[in-house]
């Protein structure tokens, strides 16, 4: 069994690395706090014997040799960038969990038949660079890594020029590593096993999801002086697509809709808006059914686009496809002997495990979390619900190991 | 008469300083453009003679002494500043049509019998501080000038340090000077003396104007777990205001609604906004109409928080009540004696003659603006129709004076 006591110290002390009044964490991904939680990370890990390398698009490994080092390692990993009113657990949980098996490996002197891998994959929250889950998707040659690195943020900065600045911008070649199996903890995001009061969520498939820069482009002018029937207000255009996101994502079922980030040109109360630009986020766990939504979104931007007299632009610019995990009953395998309460759920969010699932048989852990609230600072996961996973984690490494 | 090319090289000189790639002007109220400005408009005055001085709230009076200077002078001024997407008439013509009589009376050694006052008003735009007005409406007492010092941008900075910082916080009293009478000269800003082909608009009234400050209080979570039941998304409710707004005004005659700024948090495409803060403007030239629009809005920003199950504080910051300008006819007067067409007219823009309006007689000469456009780069106002103005302007002054 893991350490309880010693994992959530370790959850509070990664936290204390961008963390908030309020209790969560703010730590975007290719800034300094990014850093300083990848550096004690490392020190880490160093402390119990491995060897660390960061591969091109900054993503950490860190190697504890087993008996046969010719055969593939057993890995797991998640991120510890967060959201701008993130928390202390999306991904970080996942990350400490992997540093709580290794050191309860550590320090009851346990050799694993097979070599186990411990990672932190770059920019999985897809705030400040997007898409999500980019170092993993770019790991598992889903994108072009040059385009990835030439990502920039609101600002202009490039994700190379931050990983390079952060000392992250490794030289270790994409998907070089020799992994047979992959297996991620993670707090649910959800309130479903809170709901029903299960202690584990066996993650059978990670839902479809699809992001969009969408650009109206109207014509700025004065909010006093333009008769309403001579406008095109580019503002009111976006609105009507962030209303019919909502419906969008109510006419389908296991539908979501969501728009999160929105700027506005020249963003001035008496000059009407002559160009907005905003994200739209669609999921669902039914391919078929995302491509319906998906249809019904580029059908209606069409549409107000006519209306309205004024261009809107939407770039789909990332695709994931529903994902199903095919090591998820080692997980199951695993929970079942330590006799923890379970059930089997989809992933709402996307997951570094979901892109590592094109290499090798992989598996998710989901614990709860409280209320269900994640990208929050409120987010919480209690020291025992953090403990289950990692035992999971833990036994079903072991038994992936023994194989 | 006045110098019709004199006039249109002053308003292309003055339009280079924050001139945009796109012929417009960028020129924030408070900044350094803005400094530039005024010294270049100080420059043009204090070589006409003129002795210059600048009140508490940085408005500038420049003084063209005449033949009895004890009596109440003729006054005309408008504003520097623009909106971030401004053209370089709006406003700037008013003052410059001010230079243009000021150097036709020096030029033609006329000594009027009472003086002559040529004036540039704080931040009319109310872009980067609000309200729009502000110099004006703080000259004539309708604001408090601590409060209106105190306001600051998006960024915190504060206007009274702009204005020191710029040099342009003065020592004169607000209200004290010897004005007998009022007069600005604009571009209409709307499609009217356009399609009447009018060359001068009589401007009978300024129409009512409220302004507001809205924030949307939801609860950030996360984009892919949050079922839409639960979700408290300040950005769908924000989204239906602004519809919402649009509507209001298609219900009632004359009715104008625009939402122009907007500023989401955290602005993240896969977090659910939490706080969703944004500007609202209504207009119509009848203030009960007015009224009821304003019931209307405040209504349903109550009903969308119930639905939503979230705050929405509205604050109503700024009511500018519909205005008559009294001394109207004696724009008329001047406009049929140099025989151009006129129409009478009411201005769907504030305007500073709207607070002069509280101290003394007061009248606006509109001139045409090609399609109606302005707060937009392409905002253009002919040579000619420019002069026009600006005769009217100068005839009417000498009119009043002669009184
Ligand atoms: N785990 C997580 O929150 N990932 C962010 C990517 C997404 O699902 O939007
Ligand atoms: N003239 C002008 O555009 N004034 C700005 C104030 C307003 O009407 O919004």
């Amino acid at each position: 069994r893991i350490n309880e006591k010693r994992l959530w110290d370790t959850l509070m002390e990664m936290g204390d690395i961008g963390g908030t009044e309020k209790g969560g964490c703010n730590r975007l991904a290719g800034t300094d706090l990014d850093k300083q939680s990848r550096d004690l990370f490392v020190s880490w890990c160093k402390a119990c014997g491995c060897n660390v390398e960061v591969d091109k698009i900054g993503n950490i490994f860190a190697r504890r040799p087993g008996k046969y080092n010719d055969l593939p390692a057993v890995g797991t990993g998640s991120h510890l960038d967060t959201q701008p009113t993130g928390g202390k657990f999306d991904g970080v949980f996942g990350v400490l969990s992997g540093v709580e098996v290794l050191r309860t490996l550590h320090d009851n002197n346990i050799e694993t038949p097979t070599a186990m891998e411990f990672s932190v994959w770059t920019n999985e929250e897809g705030s400040r660079f997007q898409p999500a889950m980019q170092g993993s998707g770019t790991y598992v040659g889903r994108f072009d890594l040059e385009t990835e690195l030439n990502k920039t943020d609101v600002n202009g900065i490039r994700l190379g020029d931050e990983l390079e600045r952060i000392g992250y911008l490794g030289e270790m070649e994409l998907g070089s590593r020799n992994m047979g199996a992959f297996f991620e903890a993670h707090i649910e995001q959800g309130p479903i096993l809170e709901d029903e009061k299960k202690a584990i969520g066996i993650v059978r498939l990670g839902q479809g999801i699809r992001w969009y820069n969408i650009e109206v482009i109207g014509r700025p002018s004065h909010s006093g002086t333009t008769p309403m029937h001579l406008r095109k207000d580019a503002m009111l255009a976006a609105a009507s697509i962030v209303t019919e996101m909502n419906a969008i994502a109510l006419r389908h079922e296991n539908g979501l809709g969501t728009v999160g980030f929105m700027q506005v040109w020249p963003n001035s109360r008496n000059t009407i808006p002559g160009n907005v630009k905003f994200s739209a986020d669609l999921r669902n766990p039914r391919p078929d059914i995302l491509l319906t939504m998906h249809e019904e979104l580029i059908a209606f931007c069409e549409k107000i686009a006519k209306e309205h007299d004024l261009d809107v632009n939407i770039d789909p610019f990332w695709y994931f496809a529903p994902v199903e995990f095919n090591a998820s009953d080692d997980v199951k395998a695993a929970t079942e002997k330590l006799g923890y309460s379970h059930m089997d759920i989809y992933a709402g969010a996307g997951h570094d495990a979901c892109y590592m699932a094109d290499l090798v048989p992989t598996g998710m852990i989901f614990t709860p979390c409280l209320n269900g609230i994640s990208h929050n600072e409120a987010e919480y996961s209690s020291p025992e619900e953090c403990a289950a996973g990692a035992n999971v984690l833990l036994h079903t490494m072991l038994e992936a190991s023994e194989r």
